[in-house]
Order: structure tokens, then sequence, then C-alpha cells
């Protein structure tokens, strides 16, 4: 499968590259992230997306910040620290892997302030580079447990992109996909193109096609007559942060695409590394979810005007997907059913 | 209301100009329609749409169609008056008023067979300017209807666009918000975008923003956090063709905004001329369902590609809303209420 050459994040004799996503499918280009503005800017504009390989980014990014500061004590350089991990925090507020990424990076500093800053700055990079391969191994998890719901022949919707390009590697709802190909599942595929920014269209249905799976690339509205046409065996998609009841905020739409496979009848799954469950979060309700401009709608990705000059939006980017649309919630620890909150507490060994 | 200045088709001077809404918003700008290919062509493409508006269009369209037509008996005019009409008739298959206009102005020449022809020809020229302003009449008794199902300061979501330039004049789905609006019901109006096509955005959004209406444009996969943020207290749509038992066919994913409105608790209301009842018709199975060409999801009013190059698509122009998910029936004989099949026939007086 050589779509896992593509990696969305490359770290090569001490420099960090992104795969920009905003540029798909049209060129596969790597950027090089040099500061901490380099890389609030990649989180905040998309060129870096999905949770899980938002939080990698930071872990790398943070690290590449501050690689180069000189400080003699560790008080400058943990000053120093903070201010990059909070500028970098501010980027996007709904997925909990940044600020947890971020956190795990922090927690690295404390734990070793009796050591050198070259030293620091040495466990710094070592905790990137677990963050990442933890997250790789994560996935494949989550692929294997996914797998294990699945049937060969079965068709598969899915909501913007929670693919291989979203993690570190092989995705979170879409690996099981990924290791069914393998293994001769023959799954038919049906992406929902996931407007404003067309993730599905851009991401998914570019990733999965690179793959050789078998992908169908639809508008959102159409989910409910793939569906109806009986097209549908299964729902699979990520998750950008889970409270504690089993509430998950995920793609604006995802709550939709939920709601009509209860309708239909249809599981529903949503794929949750442990990083993204924040147990602190009660319930849904509590999640921020952020506002993006309407740009997004009316102009983005036009060449025409496609609506009024000045036109009132709303343009949310997340939405929450309640827990009683959920049938069971893929962790790279094994599967979640409801009820959730003694679930999701138990996997996490709390 | 300027947007009443506004009008789909227009008979000027014995010639017929349809606004091209393919251009709005950003150009308005009227076609003439001299031949039968013009009207074909317009129907095909979207330059006329909203199941009442073709009607209309392709009443005038056949007049115009046939008007030089030179023939001296009956028989041979009537031979090519067919020819027409099953060519107009192919243009689109999903809205039934299409073929119920192309009918009514075949039993007006088979009232009139043995009149003279520049006789017929009148006639047939009545017959159109009839169905308009049967039309318009018909629209405003539903904005009447429907105005009686709303109250002020509403939040009221709707999909596509059945509003003025979709009809004669008013709307169907549109009409109470413009009769409501002159009334000063302040309501707030949600316009999904609508995709591929963008009626919504291009179109709902202008006209309603155009009367000074409070509207806001939504991607597709927005209606569920609107319905859950508690801003919308109804759903109205408009209808392509709705079958004896209730189901309704409407642009492609109404039957997605139903079942969240369900889920919901909103009131859902279908806006049907009766023109646009298919009593033949027993359920929505057995209604066609247009499939258009992937370009339009992958590559329409894109100055980017954004999908991979040959991806597979499905694009569905309409979708079935099963009677079940439908709160009331708006027609311009008064509101029907399920049971359907008993209401539908009773409004239909058979």
């Amino acid at each position: 499968m050589d779509v896992f050459d593509i990696a969305s994040i490359k770290f090569k004799e001490g420099k960090l590259f992104l795969l920009d996503q905003t540029l798909l499918p049209r060129e596969e280009r790597y950027i090089e992230i040099q500061t901490k503005e380099d890389m609030w800017e990649a989180i905040y504009k998309l060129k870096v997306r999905g949770a899980p390989a938002i939080g990698v980014a930071a872990a790398y990014g943070i690290y590449v910040a501050v690689k180069d500061i000189e400080a003699k004590d560790f008080q400058f350089f943990r000053e120093k620290f903070i201010k990059v991990k909070e500028y970098l925090n501010s980027a996007r507020p709904t997925a909990v892997n940044l600020s947890w990424a971020l956190s795990r990076m922090e927690d690295v500093l404390s734990q070793n302030k009796e050591k050198g800053i070259d030293e620091i700055k040495a466990a710094l990079f070592n905790e990137a580079e677990k963050i990442r391969l933890e997250d790789e191994a994560a996935c494949f998890a989550m692929g294997e447990y996914g797998l294990s719901l699945l049937k060969p022949n079965m068709g598969i919707l899915t909501h913007c992109n929670a693919g291989t390009i979203a993690t570190a590697k092989y995705g979170t709802c879409l690996s099981p996909i990924y290791l069914g190909h393998e293994r001769g599942y023959n799954f038919k595929v049906f992406a929902d193109e996931t407007r404003p920014l067309l993730q599905g269209a851009r991401l998914t249905a570019w990733e999965l096609s690179k793959a050789g799976v078998d992908v169908s690339l639809i508008c959102d509205n159409m989910a409910s007559i793939v569906m109806k046409n009986g097209w549908i065996d299964a729902v699979v998609v990520g998750c950008d942060r889970m409270a504690a009841n089993g509430d998950g905020a995920n793609k604006i739409g995802t709550s939709g695409v939920a709601i009509l496979a209860k309708e239909y009848g249809i599981p529903f799954y949503m794929y949750v590394p442990t990083s993204t469950i924040d147990i602190e979060t009660r319930t849904g309700e509590d999640i921020p979810i952020e506002l993006r401009a309407g740009e997004e709608i009316y102009k983005m990705w036009y060449e025409k005007e496609m609506a009024p000059a000045g036109i009132k939006t709303y343009n949310p980017s997340f939405d929450v997907t309640e827990a009683k649309y959920i049938t069971a919630v893929i962790t790279e620890k094994g599967i979640v059913y409801p009820p959730y909150e003694a679930g999701l507490k138990a996997i996490l060994g709390k």
C-alpha cells in the first residue's frame, strides 16, 4: 500500500516537515516548520489536521521552537517553553490531543529539571518520537479491533478524514479499512465530501483510492439515500474529543450521520484513541466548538461567487454526537460499549 | 418586496424569456427560448428549475416550438406537437409537473381539434398563460395556509430552493416566509446550501436577502447542529413529485433533513401544489430518481481540483422523504395531515 509512503509529519536530519494538506489532492508538498509561528499557522490553517496528527505535530513543533533557545538555567528555559506551549495551544480549541501532547512535553520538561538544558532538549525530542510511535501503534490496534466488527464485502460510510494523514500512520477509523483491504475484505467505501473544507473529497477519497480501496465520493446530503438504498452496513468516523459520558465531538455533520444511521438501523462506530478521551469534560455540552470564518462556506475553493455578497453564515467546525447514537467506541486498548461512563473510565484505568 | 420584480419566466411581445438560474447570484440574465432544443437544454441544464416553474416554462415552451409550424390539417399539426411534447418530456424524469403541463397542453389541442390551426395556437397560448396564473394563485394560497402553521420570530430551516424563481411567483415553501415577512413576522431563516449545485446558497439566500428576510447560509451537514442549538422551530421544503401514499421526492438531502427534524421533534412541512401529486404513483419507490454526472460533485463551481482525478461518484438529484417523516402537506387547496392516502385523494376530489 503505497499510501503509507505518505506521512503527515516527517522529521529528517533535525528538520520538521509537514505535508500541506490544504494543497491535496492536486499537490503533495511538504513544508518546513522552523518557528512556533510556522507551527501555529500550520495547525490553524489546517495544513496539518486530524486530532492525532495535530498532537504529534505539536510535540515535534514545540521541540523545534525551543531547541535553539540558549538558556543556562532551567527556570529561564521553562518560562520560554511555557510561553510557546500556551501559544501553540491556542491554535485550535476543540481537539484535546493538542493540549494533551503539549502537556506530555511539559511533563518531560519537569521530570528532567535536574538535568542540563541539552539533555532536556534531547528528552523532549525523544518524547515527540515516542508520541508518534505510540500513535502509530494505537492506530494499528484500533484497526484490528475495528476490523473484528466488520465483515467482507460490507459497504462502509465515512465522514471527513480520520485516515493515515490524520494520524502518524494508518488512521483511526480508516485503519480497519486498510487492514481489511490487505486481507481481501473487498469493502465498498462511501466518502462524504465533508463541506465546507472537503476533507472527504480531497483527503479520504485521495488516500483510499491511492491504496486501491473501492471508494465512491458523495455529497454530505446523500448519506440518507445511500443508507436507504441498503448500501451501507456500518458507519465509521473519528473523534476530536470524547467527554466522560461518551458524547463525541467530531467534524461538523457527524451528528447528523449518526442520527441517520440510527434511523436506518446501521451501526455507528466512533474511533477514539484514549488520548482523545477527556474524562475531565463531563458531557458534550462542555466541549468548546470552534467557529470559523463564513468565507469557508461561500468563497473558499470557488472561482465564481456562489452566494450573495455579504450573506450571513454560521460555520461551526465540529458538532457533538450524543452517546446514545454511538454503537461502540473503538480505542487502541479495546472496544467500549454503552454505558460509556463506566466503560471509558475502565479502559483508561481510572 | 422587489424580489417579485424577478420572474423566472417572462413572455413579452411574442417572445419567451427565462431567467438563467445557473448564472445566479452573480448575474441576472434572461435568455430567449426560440426552439424546442433551447427549451430542452434550459430544463436539462437547470437554467429553469423548480417543479412548478418547469411546468410553466414547458407550457410556454411547447407553444413557442409549435407556433410557427405551417400546417393545413389537424393531424399533421398534432403529429408535430406530439413529437415536441415527447422530446421536452425527456429533459428531466423526476418532476411530475413537466409531463403534467405538457399533457394539459395536449388536452387543449384535442379539445380544439375542430378549429383552425391559428385558433388552436391561440388556445395553446391561452393555456400557458392560464397555467402561469394558476401557479401564482396556488403559491399565494399555499403561503396563506402555510403561514397558519407558523408563529412570529420562529426559526425556519429550508433546503434547496422552492422560492419565487422556482414557481411563477412567491414560491411554494418560501411563500409563507414572504407573506409573514410582509406582516412583520420576523422569521430567522436558515438556508442549506444544497450541494452539489448550491441552489440554497445561490438562489434561496439570494432571493430571501433581496427581499430583506433575515437569512443565514449553512452547509447541508450543519442542519443537525442548528436544530440541536434550538434555533429551528419548523422545516419547510418543496416537492417534485408526491406519491399517493404521501412519500415525496424532493432535492437530494431532503430525506435526511426530515429524519433529523423528527429526531429533534421539529415539524417538517412539505409544500406540494396539487399538480405535483401523482396519484398514479403508488409509493416513493415507484418514483424514478434522476442520476446526474459526477462532475457536478467534483468539478463544477470549482477553480481547483477538489477530488482525485477519475474518482467514482454517486450523484442522485433527488431523494424520497417517506410519508412518516412529513408532519403536514401544504397544498393550494388546504393542509393535508396523515394518513395521506385518504387525505391526498380527498384534496384532489378523487
